[in-house]
């Protein structure tokens, strides 16, 4: 075990090898890479191609153009420094708050006591209810505050699920490729097997039902107590929103080999075509026309702070409502989130904001109404314009902009680039995805970080970068990428 | 593995067993009648023998008596809402903000961009930064940013560094006895053995260099794979500070036999005697008289936003500190926390102001001494009034207040208590301090909670709670159980 010439204790090779297998991509090399670059230009160098880098790997709208909703940031202004709620007549007259974001501050203030206080484990109650009563909103069907439990970010939320479920090396979770790589990461930490179902990029990367049987199938043959499904809808990286038909034929499937679903919807109200289906309210509906068929269905459904409109991510909020769980191991849940505390108050106040935003009528609805519908149609538009130049690049293919942050486009690049990519010991996508940030500042995520399928070849890009014009210097590299290895 | 007859994929009998083994008892069962009991006087209840519930079982102060330091909840305050910073002179002439309030706010915007984006994964550069300033100026020896992470509290440090180590079932890890239950209940999570040492009743809880010894050997030779110990100081459940020699007999031994030292100093500000010695202190100057006997002692140091005079539980910030580790276990200890992507930044913004806060000379600084010396001696003031309390109680010993945030002592209570426990299927602790709530409306923490010596029986309780009043409760409570079981 130990390495007995080694001088230390902890070496490379005798630390905790599920944690060395774990691959993230996100925050990988090319991401290291590209903050060395940025602090390059930031010392004045100018001996880089471009001026400016861009981070298109990674889903943090708040580093690039978009700006907070004001309605959010008052409340937790006020949260964080009570004594200006004694200031009303400034508040209001002087610094352009409004009378609804000076009741809201109070109010959860009663509710959490301080932001600085542990708040209970998992949750503070009347965040919790607020939330309850948003999916009674959202789906048509009650919630129940006591299976709501808060979390610093949907990331903690999968991570205390999965710590519950992975009981040995061969529980297996079916995990969507490509997929956000939380889930393999998580999965490799906990030594449980990831039992991979491909996503159908023919359907616009829909779910893909016989792709999930015969993968559930093969797990199963191999001895694998496959006992999770995870859905991210809409998709990262794919970008795709589920039909309610793919939601529901989820369940049913789930229903029938009784395998918890973990439905991670954080991108919910990035929906740019039809409409969000929640899995809990496809739950719902199908336990109402066959109760005794989908009454123990276990559905764990996550939401974050982090993406939306609302785009806070540093603040590290998040929940995950359960149904259908039994309550001894909701016991155990309890317990678990227990031993880290509470998730941070501020970004459980956020969450409590989020679900809960001014309504029409109330004093600060119109300015919160613009700044979402600003963000969302500038989310559309680039995600529009990007999609365009895709489109006039050789070799690339990609579907239309359906839902969350991102594009996930096919590259088919020419075999001398595959060549000299081998040479480096890349993949081909890694070698596109280094070129295109050496030449261009811009930083992407090639395929291989999310999975997919062997022979293809893909980059995802967010596109909340600010402008056009860096779209402009990707096309330009592309074509010179294409002259050089043709 | 599956239960065939159960109805749902999970039930107690197939999810993690390492879940279900861990025990955290500061939130445990007590805690969560003390909840229900808090929940009935809300809504009106006559029917129990007290008027209020006090949480001593957990070192939240401010759900307590501890008020916020004026000058981090300002600062945090233009971080939430930044457009503030355009009305300089309400700020300063209605609102009563100082000119470095502002600067800082400011200075922490440029430094994290928004407070709603990711960070860097190991944290915001520049906050880095102020840290080891900050060490630097504690220790009288040089920190590099590089070294230092920024976690979600000192609790998601400790995950992070037990998840690196923790390799195997053999892996073993040196914990105090009693201890703060994050260890136990992570090593239990992480299928990593536990070697408890004891710590030394009769020397205030002292470490015993002797008794870490013998638990080091016994493990080995159980071919227990030990790579670390963990000290706790300030001592939680103990309130115990070290002393500069138990400090450097501790790394020498680490030292001899190539262990990682972890040492949580969540309470270095808590301390009422003598003076607060850290680790990184000591292992540097021992590196300075004899380089090749320390120079490859690993040592990874705590902090937290929680504690101190700060105790800002709810916000989640705190930062380790690696001595002496291998790059590339770094690299892999960057790639674990960035599966999570980073800690709450306002949590992160606050430890920045927490070590460096407002010097002599500055407008906030005369303030913020008076705030911090107010809670301070507060903290002394009903550290004393409860010991000298349990001296005056029937079979309790208690040391003399040192350091931390509780009290720990030692009751003795009479065979027939025990008999009446056990009956009950309770430790006589547990009993008693089942009991007490019930009778007092006091929540505190049965010894076992945090592991203590065979035939010895104690209670953990905080000195945060205001007043006095309920000290008498838990006396007068204390009679008529010896009373009622003598
Ligand atoms: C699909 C998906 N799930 C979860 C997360 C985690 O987000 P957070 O932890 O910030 O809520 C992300 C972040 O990008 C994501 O894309
Ligand atoms: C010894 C010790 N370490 C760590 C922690 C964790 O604190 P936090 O995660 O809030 O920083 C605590 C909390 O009580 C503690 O007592």
């Amino acid at each position: 075990m130990s390495t007995t010439t080694s001088l230390r204790s902890l070496n490379i090779d005798n630390i905790n090898p599920r944690v060395k297998e774990a691959e993230y991509a996100v925050r990988g090399e090319l991401a290291v890479i590209s903050e060395e670059y940025r602090a390059r230009l930031l010392n004045g160098d100018t001996n880089l191609p471009f001026d400016q880098v861009i981070s298109a790997n990674i889903g943090n709208p708040q580093q690039l153009d978009q700006k907070p909703i004001t309605f959010f940031r008052q409340v937790l202004s006020l949260l964080e420094y009570p004594p200006l709620l004694e200031k009303e007549d400034v508040l209001l007259n002087q610094l352009g708050y409004k009378p609804d974001v000076i009741a809201r501050a109070k109010w959860l203030l009663k509710t959490v006591g301080s932001v600085g206080a542990y708040s209970a484990s998992a949750g503070a109650p009347g965040i919790k209810q607020s939330i309850a009563t948003f999916i009674e909103g959202r789906d048509g069907f009650p919630a129940d505050p006591k299976d709501i439990y808060l979390s610093a970010g949907a990331s903690s939320g999968v991570n205390t699920l999965l710590h519950i479920i992975c009981a040995s090396p061969q529980t297996g979770v079916l995990v969507p490729i490509p997929q956000y790589p939380l889930y393999t990461a998580s999965l490799s930490v906990l030594d449980a097997k990831c039992v991979p179902y491909y996503l159908d990029e023919s359907k616009n990367w829909g779910t893909d039902l016989e792709a999930i049987k015969s993968a559930y199938k093969q797990a199963v043959a191999e001895d694998i107590d496959v006992r999770a499904i995870v859905i991210i809808n809409p998709g990262n990286p794919t970008g795709a929103s589920l039909s309610e038909e793919d939601v529901e034929a989820v369940i049913k499937f789930a229903a029938q080999e009784k395998l918890v679903v973990i439905a991670d919807e954080v991108y919910q109200t990035n929906v740019f075509k039809g409409k969000f289906h929640s899995f809990k309210g496809a739950l719902r509906s199908l336990q109402k026309t066959e109760p005794e068929k989908y009454a123990n269905v276990e559905l764990a459904s996550l939401h974050s702070v982090s993406k939306g409109m609302v785009g806070e991510c540093g603040h590290r909020g998040g929940y995950f409502e359960l149904a259908g769980f039994d309550p001894l191991v909701q016991e155990q849940i309890y317990k678990f989130v227990s031993i880290t505390l509470c998730a941070p108050v501020i970004g459980q106040c956020l969450v409590e904001l989020m679900v809960n935003p001014p309504k029409p009528g109330e004093p600060s609805y119109e300015l919160y109404r613009q700044e979402w519908d600003n963000i969302f149609n500038g989310l559309q538009e680039r995600a529009h314009a990007m999609w365009e130049a895709f489109k006039d690049m050789e070799g690339v293919s990609c579907g239309k902009p359906q839902g969350s942050m991102y594009l996930f486009p096919t590259i088919t690049v020419p075999p001398k680039a595959v060549e000299a990519a081998h040479k480096e010991g890349r993949s081909a996508d890694e070698f596109y995805a280094h070129r295109m940030l050496k030449a261009t500042g811009v930083c992407v995520v090639p395929g291989a970080g999310f999975g997919q399928k062997e022979d293809t070849l893909h980059i995802r890009t967010t596109f909340l970068a600010p402008g056009t014009e860096w779209i402009g210097r990707i096309k330009k590299f592309h074509n010179e990428f294409f002259e050089e290895f043709r």
